[in-house]
């Protein structure tokens, strides 16, 4: 877990409650809970806001107005501009990924800024930022919305947390040699009693063949046992009636 | 650039046109235009799609439907299904990050299938799949929509694209699909004459069992020709005098 603070989600001069919901909610999946608005177009709190949040209410019931861009972010010592094109702008532009590297390192409070759906982030928004945010995106079709550009971010930040280790699996071991040997005894006995290994001058390659290819799936014991009552079955013991 | 191809992206049962289309737009964000579609609620095309695609039209117009699961991916060795939670399926689980740089590694096409919106993809569609998708989520809200799920894993297969490493692998490239599904077949026909599937009504389940074990391996097109060959033997045909 990094000991860092959760960076800050400013959404600056919102024009839709639902996309202010859908941003709490993209935000809650990775675990960011701070969402501050400056001057939202329609005020707030905003009755659209909740049913699009589907359920991240904790967001939306926590979330600061400001009149400002520089109120927002009075107290946060590294801010973020997220801008979807490089702009003339003379400051380090850097990937989410790279960005919540740096956000996990820092100490202090970050922020980072969206802009309205329509327009994205004045210059003079960008301004009060020390680095800008752009999400690497196929030349031809730059078309990222609010919620989907505060998601990328706020994902990538959640890999540095507890949420990204590695998911577990319940795969189970392979079986000892000696099960899968077992198995590859009962087919070979059935085998050698059609014409798999005829030519006999080719029977070793074949033979190898096979145990290539059954050892390289590292079945689990129950498995094995699965296809052991397979090959039982299909050399005919226990036939059904 | 990699040389390996991107991957196709599979909606299973897709519910609203409107989801469709946005899961279009969050493909063509990051360089993704091979949409398949199974089987969509509402049918195809849907007029609701091309509005929420906010202009991917080019994703819509080429997307293809399928009646099955099966036949959507026939074509493809490396199969991939998404899903939210942790099932008791015996399957690796990888994170998006580890699911794309697997991709770029991968010789053949890749496909990663994205459930219905309300339930996700069926145990039967997972059972499809040799490898899980599991986005790394706050445990205590996870509540990714289908285009969101969708954007997540195009973005993380669309920073590897950048990368110019060919693929390195001796490994020959799992058979497609549909071969590995006609051995299954195959098998299935000759399991049918025994008593193998006793009792019927654990027969869905047995069936279950047997085509993850076989979906394990991801043999080769010889392999399974020669496991197609080890079943012809079994099965009596050319009985050795």
């Amino acid at each position: 877990m990094s000991d860092t603070l959760p960076p800050v989600i400013v959404l600056v001069r919102p024009q839709l409650g639902e996309n202010i919901g859908k941003a709490a909610r993209a935000m809650l999946n990775f675990g960011l809970v701070e969402m501050r608005l400056v001057t939202p177009r329609d005020g707030w709190p905003n009755p659209s806001a909740g049913p699009a949040a589907s359920g991240a209410d904790i967001v939306l019931e926590r979330a600061q107005v400001f009149d400002s861009v520089a109120a927002a972010v009075a107290d946060c010592p590294h801010v973020y501009a997220t801008t979807v094109r490089k702009r003339g702008v003379t400051k380090p532009v850097v990937t989410p990924e790279q960005a919540a590297a740096a956000i996990h390192q820092a100490p202090g409070r970050s922020a980072i800024l969206f802009g309205p759906e329509r327009s994205g982030l004045e210059t003079d928004d960008v301004a009060l930022a020390r680095e800008i945010i752009t999400v690497p995106i196929n030349a031809e079709f730059g078309s990222l919305n609010l919620a989907q550009a505060v998601i990328l971010v706020a994902y990538e930040w959640s890999k540095g947390t507890g949420l990204a280790s590695p998911p577990e699996t319940d795969l189970p071991a392979p079986a000892p040699q000696e099960e899968l040997d077992g198995m590859i005894a009962q087919l070979d006995v059935m085998l050698q009693q059609t014409d798999f290994f005829y030519p006999p001058a080719r029977t070793p390659v074949t033979r190898r063949t096979l145990r290539t290819l059954l050892t390289k799936p590292g079945w689990s014991s129950q498995e094995v046992r699965t296809l052991r009552g397979v090959l039982s079955a299909l050399g005919g013991k226990r036939p059904r009636n």
